[in-house]
This record gives structure tokens, C-alpha cells and sequence, in this order.
């Protein structure tokens, strides 16, 4: 899916919800264990609830690698159901040097070795431009690197400060987005730093951000969007313990569903607000 | 394993020797095309030819996921083969927020959920601490966390400045270090920077360092054994490609057990003479 599309999508829907398919087997409703594949399963309904409400579902790829093989196949078959006007994001944090890279990327882009063919990989910076750029080379799909992320480890070293003046994160930023175009290039912007949004859209104002953190990580989705946004959004923000553990009895979908549906109304203010 | 287990291996094998199991569908010999599981079949004539001569074995995930589930299948079956007296590294580069980060590590530690049970992952430093304490948590398991990184876009991040005096991977090794110990923690160092290896052994003085490149990736073994030694050697030096397509035909198995073998009575000679 190319920018516009994407675009296009949350204009359609008034939405920039990105719904993490974060699915703990350990999390999920004790009657779907009696399902042949219950994560499956449980992500189908959890899709059928929400996806009027959002434009982008997010699985991080964890929650599956924990079952082997057969979280593999859950995967696979999760991403085969969602439907294709939904951006689909493999949240892996990968990256390896280059020729290791690109096998990341044909497992992630290429379905015809994988099975899978996501839109999107989440990819981690610290070993350079070698290991992300393979997953620049694939018509369409795009790379969403760590910037900033919302997790209390961030300060470790992403806030470092560099003798150039530049936090480590800003120089992440900078130099990342060298390497490919808005078109092939989000980056992860924790939800938790909304102060710092304006001084980020300083130094890439045209890319798309992916912001975590909104609900279960904390965040505040008003001060989000009104100092993310540019002129075609350029948001997506994620949500997922809040809305895919909504409940955990029968009625999850059913809740999973409105508080998506909660989401997207303000989301559908601030568009109006601040687009 | 634990560290004086490791440290026995290595006296007894007189090797430091690990061997880099990234099998790519399109470099193994194509007699091995008809076999059911290609990848696996690869991988046990590998282990059989090269086991006398190493103590890891590190197969990159990335490989293998190339593949979806069935190469993860794969990589399953290639770790059961992996006798139990050697180490054995996922190369995932993995990390996230803790509870997924948590994920990971019962992805690649927890037998009885996944089907895996390395004894070691590789680690990607960027979201700091609450991302790699949860590799520490499993008894006799390792993290091994990206410091300084052997391909060229090292010198995108890794080498900055800090406002500090310090690199940035200076800085990396000096925190991470302080997460746990030495009997839980290693480093990745690439082999590129014999040179830098002395002020890394101030730094970590007793970690075991894992240092990919020796061979493809270029490398000095005599300099990084000389400078990286420490009391209970210290390395483990990983080979790839060197051994693992040391030839194409109807012979890559004798040929990967020649070329380990050779790399093996080099190490042999270092540990006599350096440790």
C-alpha cells in the first residue's frame, strides 16, 4: 500500500487506529482453547469487531514466535484474513547486516517464500544503513524504524547526548531519513513524549509516525495528534492490551469493538479539529 | 550451559570455534533439493562434518524465517540434532518493551512453548533496559547484546561521539554490564576492530565476546585472539559462509569439516601461545 492509499483509507474511516494484534495465548478467552488454532481464532473476531474502526493492524511478531511453528502458521493465516484495504504492519524490530536484512525482508515482504506479505516492518537503527536499507528495495512496503520509543528503557540511550548537541534519537531521525523517502520510511514515536512531537516535526516533517503507547503505555492522543499531524496525517496510532483484552469473557469481540469505535470518535474530532 | 561449562568445552576442543548456520535455500548444493526438509538435511551433514572442531553453533533466524513456519520447523529440528555438549546461539537480534521482550526469550529458552531451547540469543541494545532483562531471567541462559557490530553501517550509530568523551558502543557495553553479569551477559564485537579490542577489555574486561566476521566479513584471528583473550578465553569466533559453502558439490559436508578444521588448529595454536 503506497502513501495516498493509505491516506485515502483514514480520510474514508476518520481514523488513524492501529489495533496491535498482540495475542498472548495465556490472555485470550478460556472458551476459544477448545478451537483447533484459538490465537487464529481469536484474532478473526477481534478483526471482524474492530476493523470499521481502524486502518492499520499491527501483530507483533513475538506473541507468535513464542508458539514456534504453529504461532507461525497463526500468523500467516491472520494476515491472510485481514482485508486488503487495512495496512498491515509486522511489528519484528529487526535488522541484521545487509544480506542477512534482506532475507528479513523476503520473509516478511515476499509471499511466495514465506507466506507472508505484510505492508510494513517495524526495524531497529543501532547496526546502521546496510541493515535497513533492503527493506527499502520492495515496491510499496515500507520500513518503520525505531525513533523514540515509550518504554521506560528509552532513556537508556535514545536520549543520550551527543557531542554534537543532538539527542541520540534526533540523530537517528536525521540520518534515517537520508536513506529512503517518505514513501518507504515511517518511524516509532512513543506516545509518552507528545512535548517533543514539534521539535521532531522539525526534522521529518513529511513521514508518517507510528506511536505506540496510546492506552495501556500511557499517552495522551489529543496532544498526539495535534502537534503530529501533518498535512496528510501522518499518524497511525497504536492501541492493543486496551483494545483486544477489553474483556475477557464471551463478549470480547463485541468490546474489543467499541473501544476501538471510542478511539476512532476522537479520533474523527481531532481530524476535524487539527487536520 | 553455564560459563566454566563452556570454558571446559573450549579447553577440551582446544576451539573457540563458532559455526554461523545461516542456510539459505538458493546456496546449498541443489542434490540436497530432494530431500523433504532441504534446510535441515544441510544442517545435519554440516554438524556431522564440523562438530569435532567448534563449541557454538549459531543459526540466524532470519534464514529460516524466510521460509514461514516450515523453516522454523527447520530450525527446530537443526537445534535438537545440535549434540548437548555444544552452546547454541539464535541470532535473532531481537528486543522489545519488556512483556514482549519477555515473549521473545520463551520463544527461543522455553522448550515446552516454542519447540526451541538455545542456550543463547543475540540481543539489539537500542530500547535499553527493560528490552534485555528479560533474556537475563532464565537460569544458564544468555543474552548476547550487540555492541560494536562488524558491517559497515557500525559507523552510522555505533561510533557516534557522546557528549561524554564516550562512543556510543563504549557506553552500550559500560551500561548493559551493569544489567547483570558476566555468567548471563556477552557482547557481539566485530572482528573488524582488533585494534579497538584492548579498550573493550578494560571496559568488559570478563564477558565472553561473540565476534562474527572472521572470514567473509574479513578479520584478523591472530589480533582478535591476542587482544580479546581474557582468563577463561573469552571468544567465541563465528565463521559462516567460509565453512558452510566451502563447496557447492556432492563434497560441501568434507569440505565445511576441512575448512572448520583448519580454522580449528589456527585457534589451537592462539590458545597455547596467548592464553
Amino acid at each position: 500500500m503506497n502513501r495516498s492509499q493509505l491516506f485515502n483509507h483514514i480520510i474514508e474511516k476518520q481514523s488513524y487506529l492501529c489495533v496491535g494484534l498482540d495475542t498472548d495465548i495465556l490472555k485470550i478467552p478460556p472458551h476459544l482453547h477448545k478451537e483447533r488454532d484459538p490465537i487464529f481464532e481469536f484474532n478473526k473476531q477481534i478483526i471482524d469487531a474492530t476493523y470499521k474502526y481502524c486502518v492499520a493492524y499491527k501483530p507483533n511478531t513475538a506473541f507468535y514466535e513464542t508458539l514456534g511453528a504453529r504461532g507461525w502458521e497463526s500468523l500467516q493465516k491472520t494476515l491472510d484474513y485481514i482485508p486488503k484495504d487495512i495496512f498491515t504492519i509486522a511489528d519484528a524490530k529487526r535488522a541484521d547486516i545487509g544480506n542477512t536484512s534482506a532475507m528479513y525482508a523476503r520473509a516478511f515482504f515476499n509471499k511466495e517464500e514465506s507466506g507472508l506479505d505484510f505492508d510494513a516492518v517495524t526495524v531497529a537503527p543501532y547496526m546502521g544503513e546496510d541493515s535497513v536499507k533492503p527493506f527499502l528495495e520492495f515496491e510499496d512496503k515500507w520500513a518503520i524504524v525505531l525513533g523514540l520509543t515509550s518504554n521506560i528503557g528509552s532513556q537508556n540511550f535514545q536520549t543520550l547526548k551527543l557531542a554534537n548537541g543532538n539527542f541520540l534519537y534526533q540523530e537517528v531521525l536525521k540520518t534515517v531519513a537520508t536513506w529512503g523517502s517518505a514513501d518507504q520510511l515511517m518511524f516509532v514515536i512513543g506516545a509518552t513524549k507528545a512535548s517533543e512531537f514539534a521539535d521532531i516535526r522539525k526534522i521529518i516533517p513529511h513521514h508518517f509516525l507510528l506511536v505506540p503507547g496510546v492506552g495501556a503505555q500511557g499517552g495522551d492522543l489529543q496532544s498526539v495528534s495535534q502537534h503530529g499531524f501533518n498535512s496528510q496525517c501522518g499518524l497511525l496510532v497504536n492501541s492493543s492490551r486496551n483494545i483486544i483484552y477489553a474483556s475477557s469473557g464471551l463478549d470480547f469481540a463485541t468490546q474489543a469493538g467499541n473501544a476501538a469505535k471510542a478511539i476512532a470518535e476522537e479520533m474523527k474530532e481531532y481530524l476535524d479539529k487539527f487536520l
